[in-house]
């Protein structure tokens, strides 16, 4: 990849998994070489927004060819860092943490998940899909001795802020939070908030546009 | 609110629930007045930013007051069309659908959760929360006859667009995409696909970013 010092915008990084999806659902149609007028058309966005884009990157388009789908999709995977493996734990096991478990972008190769954590004695000691639920007391000690690279925060909003503090103090690079706060963290750690009410109110504030007065 | 002919950007349109969101934190910490400054730092904007969004729905600040936060908030809700019912149903009563059930953002009134479907014999007669799973097969009917406003789909992707495509046939007016593929439907139906995948990606991505060359 040619080296490039400005840093890539969050705007560009959050349309980067979009891309991975969309090659690869090409690929799955066997088509395998396509320019970026018709990659825009497919993403909603312009030729010219697909280029800049992927220039970020060092280009990998051709002049009169487009892009090879294959190996973008390859490239993008290694850009998302989908190449290599991530411990994880899940901490609440309840419905939301067995739908992640279950979840088909999350079992895919790579991500590894350990372990869950829960408060409720009735789930603690059980398995789901292998996967053994201990005490949330036994977190931290866990989190450290097995290195765990991300925690996976699907707890009601009242105890996420402490689960994050214990994971922070357990060394996890990255935090993906799906409890319906944000949660703080020191600037070295990674953290993604899914925030799932705010698309569901994106949903309502566009049912209501046409009839809103403004 | 005042008039103004101008389309409100998806860019504002999504951090309007953010708004609504930190709106509701200040009220819970007693905070009833902030101002465009202080109300920027919290959600990570500037004050500049914040008067902008809130100008596209009228303004609602005060010279030299700032804003009332229990009067914002409400406003907020009203755009966010957080003050009227909707009926909605979920198809995939898996792990997935029953988290969503029992989502905090979701079970807030208004939001009428009237039935479930599924296509699997165990599931179908059972209920969750009081909420009954129906036949798959009676959803076209159901969505119509009980006049059903959102669909939620919790289904795998290979039955995503099929379900999408009964939803639109039933004229429900907007559909909540939870399988990990974006679904087509007509330019008059609202829809969201919430593609959970895309920000564990992005979470994946920003944790390699500094090992990445670019």
């Amino acid at each position: 990849m040619q080296k490039n010092s400005v840093k890539v915008s969050m705007a560009v990084v959050r349309r980067l998994p979009k891309y991975h999806r969309y090659l690869g659902e090409l690929i799955e149609k066997d088509i395998l070489r396509i320019s970026s007028k018709e990659l825009g058309k497919i993403m909603g966005l312009t030729a010219s927004q697909i280029r800049q884009d992927l220039n970020c990157f060092g280009g990998f388009g051709q002049q009169g060819y487009g892009y090879n789908v294959t190996e973008l999709y390859k490239e993008m995977a290694n850009i998302l860092g989908l190449n290599k493996e991530y411990k994880c734990v899940i901490i609440g096991a309840g419905n939301l943490g067995q739908a992640i478990t279950n979840y088909e972008g999350f079992r895919r190769k790579g991500f590894n998940l350990m372990a869950m954590f829960d408060v409720n004695p009735r789930l603690i000691g059980n398995t789901i899909r292998d996967i053994k639920i201990h005490d949330i007391l036994e977190l931290e000690n866990y989190a450290k001795e097995n290195e765990i690279v991300i925690g996976i925060i699907c707890v009601p909003v009242v105890n996420s802020q402490e689960i994050a503090d214990t994971l922070v103090r357990a060394n996890v690079k990255a935090i993906w939070n799906f409890s319906p706060t944000d949660v703080k963290v020191p600037e070295n750690i990674v953290i993604e908030n899914v925030a799932i009410s705010e698309s569901l109110y994106t949903l309502t504030y566009l049912i209501n546009e046409e009839s809103l007065d403004i």
